[in-house]
C-alpha cells in the first residue's frame, strides 16, 4: 500500500481461500474507531460467509461476479435500533424515527464502511463496494432479518485477490474542488475535465459494445437508467417507511 | 499513526497557523482514488479559507469551537449536477432527479469525507466532523451558492492539533457485529453492551451537569431531542425537494 492509498483499486476476482473470522473482527473493531456522530454508533454489520447464505445474499446484488466470489459479504446498516432500545431501558424517550435520523445514521454507517475497505486494504485483502445494497434493500432486510430503524446502505465483498486489478480513470482533482464557492462551470470546460474519461481504453469499448454514440449514455441508457432510478426511489422510500425512519 | 488508526481521535481545538492551499489539494487528489458508484464521482469538496467566510460558515454550524478556530472547513456535497451536465452534453438524457440518485451521491461523498479524514490524520492533522451540517444545509447551501442536484452532507474542520485529543470510548466489537442475521440481543444485554459509555467519567459528568438521571437522557433531552429532530427532517426533506432530489 503506497503513501496515500492512491494506488488502491477495486478488486472483484477473489481467490478460493477462507478469510478468518478473526481478521475480520480486528478489522472491524479498528474501524470502528472512525468518526461517529456524537459518539452514537449508529451502524452495525452482518458478516455473511456460510456459503448458503452468500448465494442467496448475492442473488439480491445481481449475482455479480464480486459477490459471488468472495468468501465474505458484510452488509453494513443504518441502525437506530440499538440505541433507541437503550435510550428506553434508561427511563429516556427516543425520537429517532425520522428522516434526519436516518441520514445521520447512513453517513455513521458508510464512514465505517469506508474505514472497513482501508484497513481491510491494508491487510492485503481486495474489497468491492456492492453498490446494488440500495436496488433489493428489502429483500436484503427480509434476508437479513433487520428490524424497525434498521437499513442496509452499503455492502462489502471482501476476499483476497485472486489478480492485481487495474486503475480505473478519475477526474482531475479540479472537476471536484471549489474554492469558496460552488463554481459552476462553462460547457467547454465540463466537456475538457470528462475528456480522460471520454478518451479512457476501456471506455471507449463499452461505447462500442452497447452501440452508443458517448459514454454518457451507456450511464444514462445502460447502466443507470431513469426508469430504474424512478422505480426504485420508490421503493427505498416505502422501505424507509416500512422501517419508520419516514 | 498507528497500525489501523486505532489511537485516532476528534480534534477540536486548533494552533492559530494556516494549512497550505496546497496540502489540501495533495489530500483532496489521494481520497479521489477512494471507491465511487461506477466511477461518477458524484461529490464535490468546497474549501472556506476566507476568514470572512469562515466567520459566516461557522455560524450556521452554531458556531461551535472546531468551526471558529479551524483554519480550512470542507463541506464535501452529493453532486449530481457535474455529472447530469457532461450527460446533456454528450446527447445522453440523464435521469438521476431523484432520491436513490441522492443517496448514491451521499454515499459517494461520504466515503470521500472518511477519507479526506484518514489521509489528513496521516499528515498530522487534526479534524473535526460537524454534524451541524444537515441542521442549516439550505443556509449552507445559500452561502456557498449550491445549484440543483448540490446538497451539503459532510463539513470536516481541519487545522493543526494544539493539543492531544483524549481519546473516547466504544462500545464492544460484539454490539455492532452480527453473525449471519441481525441478533436483536435481550433487554439485559443491550445495557451491558452500554456498560462502559454509561460509566465513562466525562459521560457520568454530563449527566450530572444536564441535571438528568441517566447518559441516554443527555441524548434525547439535550443533544438529540425528538421535536428538534422531527423539525429538521422537514427542512432536510424540502431542501431535497427544492434542489430536485425529490
Amino acid at each position: 500500500m503506497d503513501k496515500y492509498f492512491s494506488s488502491r483499486a477495486t478488486v472483484r476476482d477473489f481467490r478460493n481461500e477462507d478469510v478468518p473470522l478473526s481478521l475480520i473482527e480486528s478489522i472491524l473493531e479498528a474501524a470502528m474507531r472512525a468518526p461517529t456522530c456524537g459518539n452514537m454508533q449508529l451502524y452495525s454489520v452482518i458478516v455473511t460467509r456460510e456459503p448458503e447464505a452468500r448465494r442467496a445474499l448475492a442473488e439480491t446484488h445481481f449475482n455479480q461476479p464480486a459477490a459471488i466470489g468472495a468468501p465474505v459479504i458484510l452488509t453494513i446498516c443504518a441502525d437506530f435500533n440499538r440505541f433507541s432500545r437503550w435510550c428506553r431501558l434508561s427511563d429516556a424517550k427516543p425520537g429517532y424515527d425520522n428522516f434526519l435520523s436516518f441520514l445521520t445514521a447512513t453517513t455513521d454507517a458508510v464512514i465505517l464502511a469506508q474505514q472497513i475497505t482501508t484497513i481491510a486494504e491494508m491487510e492485503g485483502l481486495g474489497t468491492c463496494w456492492l453498490g446494488t445494497v440500495t436496488y433489493n434493500a428489502a429483500r436484503i432486510s427480509e434476508l437479513l432479518s433487520l428490524p424497525d430503524l434498521v437499513v442496509p446502505v452499503a455492502a462489502l465483498a471482501i476476499g483476497w485477490p485472486a489478480s492485481t486489478p487495474e486503475r480505473c480513470e478519475r477526474l482531475p482533482l479540479e472537476a471536484c474542488m471549489h474554492l469558496e464557492r460552488y463554481r459552476d462551470d462553462s460547457d467547454a470546460k465540463v466537456m475538457e475535465l470528462f475528456k480522460a474519461k471520454d478518451e479512457f481504453g476501456p471506455n471507449a469499448r463499452f461505447v462500442a459494445e452497447n452501440g452508443k454514440t458517448s459514454l454518457a449514455q451507456v450511464f444514462t441508457d445502460v447502466r443507470y437508467p431513469e426508469a430504474m432510478n424512478v422505480e426504485v426511489s420508490k421503493a427505498l422510500l416505502d422501505l424507509l417507511r416500512d422501517k419508520k425512519f419516514l
